[in-house]
């Protein structure tokens, strides 16, 4: 445990010793996630200093290591031709990426400095939206025209085999002479036909493919309906432009999930580690914190319009708070189940009604028992049953409205374009706090003669 | 839009027309998640009438559509020996999937009415938890003994074309006459040698494999280093026993995530879909609820020691919502960023005293800019510049406790094998309601002077 804690001081010293062999030798030994911890923690100007000891092909191993928003930040950090050099050892794919982290103005420096060819390769996969398939495809992969024989790809991948054997090579797609996809072959296809048959006698015609915008739930569908190992992408002129493979798909996914878990928790803004800056950090977590401040000033001031109610049975205010936090606690999970058939598919933003007939049904049950479980309380605790009844009947209620309008929000959110994951639960809060607040209090006001002195 | 929503109106009307042909043909043009959803909506004695409609392979075509939670309830609901005949046509690995989410009775009694040959190769992948890399691996790959020669392996892929059509042959794995693996190649490794070279020859010798038992988190290591299309997966003998492609392991990633997603926003004991009986859903969400209805009597349990303060300044009850909802939002963003770095190897369990200095920095920088705007706004409201001390000097001091606790929840949950996504938001809300409540109250109690009257 313990050299395992210091790995960034070890790594901090051979940098600082200036012994460039021996640090790219300690980083081999250390896993993706274990160089990304140790580079993270690493005091700035020494982190700044390990990248002018790594030749650039080093450091761009360094860099893939690194969560995106993370090596953005560190190649931002450095000057241009460097972060340039750098970068033109990425693949396309993962540059694009790192590249698309920054802001406008760095990337566009570093751009200027890579060798051109590389540059509007980049270029190309930049004015692609991150998860679309022209964001999302690799452009390591082999075509030929139709023309080819057999044995003119074997001669060209013998040639090339160093540079192929990193591409994935389960199909060959064939084009014309404008580039237009017009088949497909698979590796085994070539293995056994005479070899001056030409592709276009092999191939398998008007393959199946996708648009460079397809979106990334058009993608999702495509590999859930076809158990294929990869889909080539064509631009409007039916031009082969790329392969999306059915990975990349799933760690797009992967990461949207993240961006809802973090949007869900008030993690707004981008991704945050705690090796940022302390005042971008705290920024961050304020700017969403102070638009909850006032969503929680209008839920109290409920409270404030019932002083005279509140005062007089004072009780109440042990049960205000439970009764908001239970109803959004119930309101939650049917926000949950409400984006999980979203996301899944098996309900429509417009079946409001459907959904509504569901929750209604569960909010009521859940809503009596949990009524009766804190009425019951309330009952025994003070002896009277008015304040069971009082505490018991907001509680029922609260939780029917946010059963039912837990399930919906997502719905509705979603046809108005805004994000589930972003607005469902601190609308949700603030609206079943306000009416939480609201039974507890007007039920009381309305039996006030007989809860009196308690 | 209108015809959308009926699909399965259509779908139940050509199933009582008993027109197997058109219920299928209808179901081709649907797509996966429609077909999920088309099929969860029908009335269940139609659901049934369907799945006897249809042949075995089609019927496995559908089942393949449907969440496999959803999956294995309908074919649990079957007799087992149609059961059998469906899930002999799955894949080993979704076979092993939907057979896994059944309970044992009623997944041995499909089992036992299987091929015996299909049964044994799924009863093999159910002995393996769903996310190690037993669970994940696939069967269908292609493997040799290392003196067959390429000839030997060309006869063998032209004899079965048909079978191997659907395999990941990326790779050929080598195999020793125990099945011990021995040696890999690709496949554009077969096409330039003389046909009669063997396989020793050309092999990659000790190739990297990885354990049936590796864990999902040492698969994901695994691929975020080697960018390989597959891994080997070996058992303890050191024998093949599958392949985990790289996209079974990002598929897994993503279950978990969901996982986390509901269990955090309180669905526990298994997804829900609104298509399952009302008392089961109602059921699964009330068991949650009801732990949540006794942290919460714990936490609301400080006001009613405070209840005579409490009396004498009322307003405060305005207020005590408030501070322990805000502070509770703070705690939550830094949990987010503790289970995410977690999951990024970032942060280790035992790096508590590090999480807690960099926590402790923003919990009091937010906590002195939220207290001194809720301060001012309670001092403005009542012009009492005590009550505003009260009010803004709890809310920074709550926020301070649970930035801290909520960034070092997930890390001590982990130490002690709980899982964070479950236990650390309700534990978090309890905790920060119960400081929320005492500070205010018992600075209110030792100002109370200062503050009658309001």
């Amino acid at each position: 445990m313990s050299d395992k804690t210091s790995s960034w001081e070890r790594l901090g010293k051979l940098i600082t010793a200036e012994s460039s062999e021996e640090v790219i030798n300690y980083i081999d030994t250390l896993s993706p996630s274990e160089t990304a911890r140790a580079i993270s923690r690493l005091p700035e100007e020494v982190r700044r200093h390990l990248f002018t000891l790594l030749s650039p092909e080093d450091a761009a191993e360094v860099i893939e290591d690194i969560p995106e928003a993370q090596a953005a930040d560190l190649v931002e950090d450095m000057p241009s031709e460097q972060a340039a050099a750098i970068m033109e050892e990425l693949d396309s794919d993962h540059l694009a990426d790192v590249l698309g982290e920054m802001d406008e103005d760095s990337s566009q420096a570093i751009l200027a400095q890579m060798d051109e060819d590389e540059a509007q390769e980049a270029r190309k996969f930049l004015k692609y939206a991150p998860d679309c398939a022209g964001g999302l495809m690799i452009s390591e992969f082999l075509s030929y025209t139709s023309d080819k024989a057999i044995q003119d790809i074997l001669d060209d991948m013998q040639a090339n085999r160093e540079e192929y054997s990193g591409y994935h090579v389960q199909y060959f797609y064939v084009v014309d002479g404008k580039g237009k996809l017009g088949g497909i072959l698979q590796m085994h296809d070539l293995l056994f036909p005479a070899r001056k048959t030409t592709l276009a006698q092999l191939m398998i015609r008007a393959p199946l493919s996708v648009s460079d915008k397809a979106s990334l739930s058009e993608l999702e569908e495509f590999f859930e309906e076809h158990h294929f190992f990869g889909v080539p992408v064509v631009d409007d002129e039916q031009r082969l432009v790329g392969v999306v493979l059915p990975g990349a798909v799933e760690e797009a996914v992967n990461k949207r999930k993240t961006k809802n878990f973090l949007n869900l928790s008030g993690i707004i803004g981008g991704e945050e580690f705690r090796t940022m800056p302390l005042l971008l950090r705290s920024g961050r977590r304020l700017s969403w914190l102070s638009v909850n401040i006032v969503l929680n000033i209008m839920a109290a001031s409920v409270i404030a319009l019932y002083q005279d109610t509140l005062a007089a049975v004072i009780t109440l205010a042990v049960f205000l708070p439970m009764v908001s936090d239970m109803s959004g606690c119930s309101g939650n999970q049917a926000v949950a189940v409400s984006m999980r058939e979203l996301s899944l598919g098996l309900v429509r933003p417009g079946e409001l009604l459907w959904v509504l007939a569901k929750e209604a049904k569960v909010g009521i049950i859940n809503g009596l028992i949990l009524g009766l479980l804190l009425g019951s309380i309330a009952y025994l605790w003070k002896g009277n049953p008015w304040l069971g009844l009082v505490v018991g009947g907001a509680l029922a209620a609260n939780t029917l409205v946010s059963v039912t309008l837990g399930g919906m929000l997502p719905l509705m959110l979603k046809r108005l374009k805004l994000d589930p994951a972003l607005v469902s639960s601190p609308l949700l809060t603030t609206v079943t706090d306000m009416c939480g607040f609201f039974f507890v209090l007007s039920f009381a006001a309305a039996l006030l003669p007989k809860l009196g002195g308690i």
